[in-house]
């Protein structure tokens, strides 16, 4: 390919709201331009490294026998009424009516089409299991689209649906896609981690999440350093190390604590330490219940644990006035201890082995102290329910826990029945009974992926591309274009390594200054430039990696260009 | 490609409001499935032949050196409001608000955005010619969804958009797209015409179309037998064979026509034919402007002609009720002398010639007989507004014009400054003079393609896919999926021709019924099947066009899959 034919305008400085470094990598290579906010376009150079993305997929998906097809953008919001998701997506669905008055969205997801088209149209268990995935644009209307392909309102994704007669059959589909994920991810040059999720507005309750590593990431992921552990931190489990005090179980004291309102001012207060504190917070559930968790001192309540605990779609800590209305208290003297306007009172694990702790009494500038667990409390659930902290063991090997910030590139679901059931997606078993499809999901942010490869590929003036999703394996760049001499050379090899690799000749009249600086941008695997000693053959190669460049014959240029691209 | 891991839900009978041929078959060969009102899922056998096409493009695309790039589909309104579409495209776009309240819209076709991202960023002659394309979503609010893939609200188009410094630059961008486009037809087997098109609200002045002739088609095209003219009836020129009268011109008078509104009226009460007769018809052009509009009384107004001759967004016939308040009259007494409301008078050609002819009076109930065009009218502007006629020679070699119904799959433009100019987008010229850049516009309906491919390709028993776009090369269709030899051969030659074609393998516990009726929907180019002679290395060949199969060895087999295939 000709540069003077490719549309890439490069630009000497990223805009100034560009803040990650891949985000000013891809403005300032010419890979993408935003056309409103949080929506690009791919130009050129970003689109065929996205094109490079999309064919390891669709070999990847090939190999595990998942056929590829295509389902529209524009939805029906009947179809999300039925799952149940036109209520509860929120903001974040871009919603129209067309112009017979019929409300429609924009696909942010599938599970809904999926079910309708293929889930219903499945009679028999014999016609599974099945898979399919598609490879399309997706929108979400973001509240602050940031970091380039991060966080976007248009993007494109793989997504894949599976569906199954039994749980191993799913069990079997959910594994080929994680392998598949796996060398995806590694034939595209990501690092990644596949962690412990969150299946969130999903649906479903076994979820493992693509985690790359990566400076702008949004996430924190937990992991242990042999990696037989990690976890996102919403789901992360730890050990607690804290060893209770072998004290005597002592009365119940009641003692005031006027104006003392937080843990820090209790310790200070009272002289004693946060992990003899606990806190008692209330909850809003669902917009309706009243629920009280409690936890040690020095622990923070996990509120993903919460929700999934109690099975909710919103939990939310009272305001100070929900929490007057109720209980007449304010925040500081809270506690479990005849909490009747509680709906629940439920509590992390933390608090089972305390001995003689202080909680709030229920009546303001008060807290009891010597309070016991089994003596004293009555609770409806106890669980895990608090934020793993960095350095705390984890709970296989007990080894610490490491966080890292990560871009969160896949995701996979057993979604097992949840639409199938609200949807009404049955097929009749092998004893004739009818029975819900079960269905796994699995998704991959395909533009996300850009933003995490760049960020993990960055170099000193530009990027290294990985060379299976690199836009172009081989960059020839010739230093005159009048000289004829390195005209002929630089059309020689282009011709010649054309035949097995993506060439790009830089043919433009342009000076060595203006096409080195591009040539970084662009991070070709290997770049070949072409200079003073053309007419004996001679070319320099450099790498993205290599600090100076190699002069070579082009009889060395060739064993060079298939040992590093072959 | 096994079978079995494939979603093929095939129909015994296409859902009764199936109309179109090509919609029928796709519905029951499993190829699409409708989501909502003209929105489609595309199943893996449709996508296989998209992608194909799509493959097609692709490779017509860079033997012209255009490179693919991808715009996004959401839209600001901004960017339309700059060129003035946001306002004139209407109903057919869809329009939504982002959780900010920002209006926003769905691409119809991608003309500002390519001007915003790509022309806006040229600044110098020296970049230019350029071209991109794009295969996407698109999106237009059609009004009645129809025929299936022929008029969807969601569909996939190329556009390719070219960017000249000259008019010369243009010329050549717009033959290589023409060339392109019609190696991308030929290779999908769509037997198309080339033909003068409107622009439309597409603006600029000069297009092409590309017409597949069907019986489902809503365009009508017109040719003459040695295809050396060809338009679409809207632009379509034809001679008029009519002979005027040598008789003297006589005094003008006036008649009573008491009750006579139409030419069929006229001519009877009269005792005059059609052809001495001029309609006066009174047009309001943009909501505001009246103009009354000659045409002698056997003819009919072309609409889209008279667009082009005002330049106007609008023309429409002025109601009964507009035109009595303009003018006091009823409809058969208008006429073009003294018409003093009108802004404008213009006449067709046809009514230059006419000797002693019938006009309206501008008096209720009369008309003024024996008026002649030189002597008696004042006329603003004449030119050819009329419909042409199959049957009346066309305007190049003067053959009679054959009429066909057909289905528009491409269109190219030469769009001139029209975006450019409104949107600021200029660059130096070699005189370091700022012009405006100079595009190109193109467009495949890609999804409409396979429609009119269908169309033209029924079988009596399903479809012969042409074999480049085929979803598979060679269907081997097992009889009896327990007999052991079958297998063999069966996994043998699925092996052996997998190497080079794409092979379905119908590995279905089916009736041998089931599995041909599903082939004859699949068509593929060629047919193997293995039955009772598979011990001896015998099977069945049928192409979808031969009435029965042919018995081979597998040695013979090869032989014919490479002829046909190869």
């Amino acid at each position: 390919m000709r540069q003077s034919k490719l549309f890439i305008p490069t630009l000497k400085e990223a805009p100034a709201d560009a803040v990650a470094a891949s985000h000013k990598l891809m403005l300032r290579g010419g890979y993408v331009r935003q056309v409103t906010a949080g929506v690009y376009a791919y130009l050129p150079l970003g689109y065929r490294v996205l094109t490079k993305v999309e064919q390891i997929i669709k070999e990847e998906m090939a190999k595990i026998n998942v056929p590829e097809m295509a389902m529209p953008e524009l939805l029906p919001a009947s179809l999300w009424e039925e799952s149940g998701r036109w209520q509860k997506y929120g903001l974040e669905m871009f919603r129209l009516n067309d112009r017979h008055g019929r409300q429609s969205l924009l696909g942010p997801t599938h599970e809904e089409t999926f079910t309708q088209i293929v889930a219903k149209s499945i009679k028999s268990y014999k016609q599974m299991p099945i898979a399919l995935y598609q490879i399309q644009n997706k929108f979400r209307d973001e509240n602050r689209p940031r970091f380039g392909l991060l966080r976007t309102r248009e993007f494109i994704m793989l997504d894949a649906y599976s569906f199954a007669a039994t749980r191993e059959q799913l069990d079997e589909q959910f594994n080929d896609e994680k392998k598949a994920f796996e060398a995806i991810f590694k034939r595209c040059g990501v690092n990644v981690t596949a962690v412990i999720a969150d299946s969130g507005t999903m649906g479903g309750k076994n979820s493992t999440e693509f985690q790359a590593p990566a400076a702008i990431g949004e996430d924190t992921i937990a992991t242990n350093e042999t990696n037989t552990y990690s976890a996102n931190l919403e789901m992360a489990v730890s050990v607690d190390t804290f060893k209770p005090s072998q004290e005597k179980e002592e009365a119940i004291v009641k003692v005031a604590t006027p104006g003392q309102e937080t843990i820090a001012d209790l310790t200070k207060f009272l002289n004693v330490p946060a992990t003899k504190i606990v806190k008692s917070i209330l909850y809003i559930v669902n917009e309706k219940d009243h629920v009280l968790v409690l936890i040690r001192g020095d622990k923070q309540v996990n509120e993903v644990k919460l929700t999934h605990l109690l099975d909710a779609d919103s939990v939310r800590v009272a305001s100070d006035d929900e929490l007057y209305q109720l209980t007449g208290l304010k925040k500081g003297s809270v506690g479990p201890i005849n909490a009747t306007w509680a709906d629940q009172i439920i509590a992390d694990e933390t608090i089972k082995n305390l001995v003689n702790t202080v909680v709030g009494a229920n009546e303001n500038g008060y807290q009891l102290k010597n309070v016991n667990f089994d003596r004293d409390l009555k609770i409806d659930q106890v669980s895990d329910l608090r934020v793993a902290n960095e350095g705390e063991p984890d709970p296989i090997d007990h080894l610490p826990l490491k966080f890292t910030t990560s871009i969160e590139v896949g995701h996979i679901f057993k979604l097992g029945t949840y639409y199938t059931e609200k949807m009404g997606a049955d097929f009749l078993d092998q004893n004739g009974k009818s029975q819900p499809v079960i269905m796994g999901s699995y998704g991959i942010g395909v533009t996300r992926v850009l933003s995490a490869v760049i960020e993990q590929h960055l170099t000193k003036f530009g990027i290294a591309w990985p060379k299976e999703i690199a836009p172009f394996n081989l960059h020839i760049v010739q230093m005159k274009m009048k000289d004829e001499a390195q005209t002929r050379l630089a059309e020689q090899l282009e011709a010649e390594f054309s035949k097995n690799y993506d060439v790009l000749y830089d043919d433009r009249n342009e000076r060595p200054g203006v096409k080195f600086a591009d040539a970084d941008l662009i991070g070709a695997p290997v770049r070949i430039t072409i200079g003073k000693k053309a007419s004996e053959g001679i070319i320099e190669v450099k790498r993205p990696s290599d600090e100076v460049a190699t002069e070579m014959t082009t009889t060395e240029l060739a064993d060079f260009v298939n040992k590093e691209l072959g």
